[in-house]
């Protein structure tokens, strides 16, 4: 994935949770870490400086963006632009170029956002999975014809996404030999239902192809890591799990 | 087509018509015959056992589908898996399995339907068709922009849909000679007309390629033939003809 | 571009404007000039009589035309279909005709339209352009991000489109050295603004890669030309320009 493509996924899938959020940046690289307003899913998104062609910072910044309006300005660049942001203290806006067929400029006026206390909860995750996400996809758009909220359960040698409802039932199953799975470690079994429409959202992030490593541990948040830029760059999801009274 | 194909499209086709039906399920196949609530159109889908890899009847059962759900559940089958569909009377479902990248299985609860008397009318058709189902898609979408009702006419040599109102007419003839047109056959000349929605409808079950065969009497029903799985599978649709007032 | 497609693209870009117009057919061409309904726009349509493979007229003739109608008749040609548009006094239709994989027949009734007092702006352009069409069609989506009129500047060596507003900025350059800008003379620098949907619908007349004319002058209406046809027939829009308050 090279650089525009990496922000339109990443920003792309944040925005459909986090409506507004800061970037930290940094000498060595820039965070962005938000939760959703209903306090359901974290996003944190990082790039480290080597993840750009370019990278210089004359002092650390914070600036706050309205997601939504990024994510359409992102939307509009070309799979092989060259893509450049910038930042100066005078005019205090976030100065996107895209550069392609033609240069095309775009603007963002920054936000003042209030600091939000974000949770930093130790998790003992008790199993690890790395799939393709175009796997895990179709497994939600299944899962989605029958509910809201799907099962993962993860066991040695399998892994499930299911879901079950008076007007039907649906399941994925994927085993070591099949495609989708690319590795699979569990220390003890795993069960937990989470909403598909974030976790739709969040896969927005990837290509089908890229491989997504998830972190699970029974009734635990599920974490959703995405990998980019050859490692420079790292997307990490966290989404609370819902009771189990459907 | 291969055998999820065929159920996708043809269920596809049909759910658009018909909401509820049986399917009865004997030793060498099966046949799922219904009429649309307005009574205007008759379906007939009709599997033999070879149509099947597998095929397993421990006795004959009755099976009362929510069509629209099944619609839902094959049209996430991808083209190349392999499907199952698995009934046992102790769980009283309909199991139906995909495997492909991965395995997926869906149910589907069963529906207690009534009895429905459907007609089983003696029709004389005088002229038959071969044709392409894209030609004929074409023509109606032609037609639809002028109208609600297309009129077929059948002569010798000639495959003709039309339609005239205040507002303009639309036209499709098709010659011997047209590809589209891949055998013709009139006993007497014949002329009918019929809703443009429920032909495309039908039309749904087919690819553009496939042959379809049409059957064709002076103010009869039209019957519209599909066969799939090399002769295994067929699926009948009978429309009613609509009073020649408009 | 072949005929139909010809008369797809230009019919299509044209209705979205103006609904009804007159086409006037003499012996050695036909034309379409009319305004739209808000006198913002005025386009000319010119096919000389070498545009078609054949080409009749018995006695000059105007034809009032539902353009909106005549542009769903157009949109449902196919690429390699050859037209035929063709009137006769008795019916007082319009009737098309295309032949492709069948032969299909449309007719258009025509219309009693009022003379309408068209303006012949004398205007002074210090400004040529020659762009591909889908580079301005980008520029145009960018810009729709951020508000409702772009302005063009055209000065030497650059062309640009630029919009700002509260809630960001966009802008495109191109300079000689780029792709998408084929030929540029600058008299004077120029600037004006336009209405960015006008725009869009006026570009639909061209594919992508095709290079249009863009005449410019400060504050003056805005000209685009289109050639197709091996430059037997032109579509020219006049557009005119929004005050500068926004």
């Amino acid at each position: 994935m090279d650089s525009s493509e990496v922000w339109k996924n990443c920003i792309g899938a944040i925005s459909n949770l986090i409506e507004e959020a800061d970037f930290e940046i940094e000498e060595d690289g820039m965070e962005m870490k938000a939760m959703d307003p209903s306090h359901v899913a974290l996003a944190d998104f990082k790039l480290s400086s080597a993840a750009f062609t370019e990278y210089e910072v004359d002092k650390p910044t914070k600036l706050g963006v309205d997601l939504t309006e990024m994510d359409k300005i992102f939307s509009r660049a070309n799979k092989n632009d060259e893509s450049t942001l910038e930042y100066t203290e005078e005019d205090n806006r976030l100065k996107l170029e895209f550069i392609g067929a033609s240069t095309r400029r775009f603007s963002l006026p920054l936000l003042e956002l209030e600091e939000e206390e974000l949770p930093e909860p130790d998790l003992n995750f008790t199993a690890t999975a790395k799939v393709t996400a175009g796997t895990i996809r179709e497994g939600l758009k299944d899962a989605a014809l029958v509910g809201d909220n799907v099962r993962f359960e993860l066991t040695k040698g399998k892994f499930l996404m299911k879901i079950e409802s008076d007007t039907g039932s649906a399941e994925m199953e994927l085993s070591e030999e099949d495609e989708g799975l690319k590795d699979l470690n569990v220390d003890e079994p795993t069960k937990a239902m989470y909403n598909i429409g974030y976790l739709e959202d969040m896969f927005k992030a990837a290509r089908s192809k890229d491989i997504v490593e998830i972190n699970h541990g029974e009734d635990l948040p599920i974490q959703i890591i995405f990998k980019m830029a050859d490692g420079e760059g790292i997307l990490k999801f966290l989404l609370a799990p819902r009771v189990e009274t459907e």
